[in-house]
């Protein structure tokens, strides 16, 4: 597990920064004192302000009803060395375990909302549920981020993406392309 | 540009393994008689079956008003070769330009809708305009994959990745955790 990194407040409407390439994340929640993980690929950036991201939790995930009841929940971005617990948070329920003490995760206390922050991960991002009204059609939630926190380790860690079959790819190289944007696209 | 290599039909509840992991893509359009392209990076898997894709297009895009009134679009995955190709569409209006004369793209028949396949790109996916009832409060087009293409290149390419502010992060290696699932969990 890696060694957590301070972190500091970070733009909320730039959070598309890390989350519009695509990573697998993993959603905390809290709910009547007890805490939970899942692991979760199925979501985008919506809009800058106020920051949108919408994201599909499926009904039958333990988390499904705590978030909804709760109306919050922390996005957070995990590292690619964290695989096998980003894998193995995927892979039982919350029912069953307690994810924080199985996986030797750390809940931090967020800001704005009562579910904890995973301090192994690189950056948090805290969620209200801003619109609920397409959960009964596609398990659509569009939470609001009210809060960002993000660590220097966060623009050098490698993020995980998942391709399905068990199978993630890594990021790798990054290259600007800056001089070739109009200025107002620079966003 | 790339060659374009032979593509062969994909099933379409499986392209999840190219578009979770979160690629830039570029959309294709056409309505009367006219086509577009427009860069795309905010967009997720929403559904295995029917396989339903959720993007972000906003008002303001010449891309907006084609889809809609066509109920239809192509999304088209670009290499990383194509980063250039990929900035400049998305930094000009196609009211403005032919965006496949201007970038030396070839558009080819689709199966199932109008809208053209773009040939350089190695996956094509087919989509029908599925839910537009959140259309007008996020700009959100739910498709459903009516029809994917994808060349055997295309599990090789890098694939680009959207940062913001000009910057990509191209995909790297690939790791295996397929062992560590549960079998139910393999999709």
């Amino acid at each position: 597990m890696p060694r957590s990194s301070p972190k500091k407040n970070f733009p909320v409407a730039n959070i598309r920064h890390f989350l519009e390439p695509g990573p697998i994340v993993l959603i905390s929640s809290k709910w009547q004192g007890q805490t939970n993980i899942m692991t979760m690929g199925w979501h985008m950036v919506m809009e800058f302000t106020p920051s949108l991201v919408g994201c599909i939790i499926a009904g039958g995930n333990h988390s499904y009803e705590m978030v909804r009841n709760s109306g919050e929940c922390v996005i957070n971005l995990p590292s690619a060395e964290m695989v096998d617990t980003v894998v193995g948070i995927g892979n039982c329920s919350g029912a069953d375990v307690n994810k924080f003490a199985q996986f030797k995760l750390t809940a931090d206390k967020a800001s704005k909302v009562d579910a904890p922050l995973i301090r192994e991960c690189p950056a948090n991002f805290e969620c209200r549920l801003y619109d609920d009204s397409m959960l009964e059609r596609y398990n659509l939630f569009i939470f609001e981020v009210v809060k960002a926190h993000v660590s220097a380790a966060a623009e050098k860690i490698e993020s995980l993406h998942y391709q399905g079959m068990g199978q993630f790819m890594l990021s790798g190289r990054t290259t600007d392309r800056a001089g070739l944007f109009k200025p107002s696209m620079l966003t």
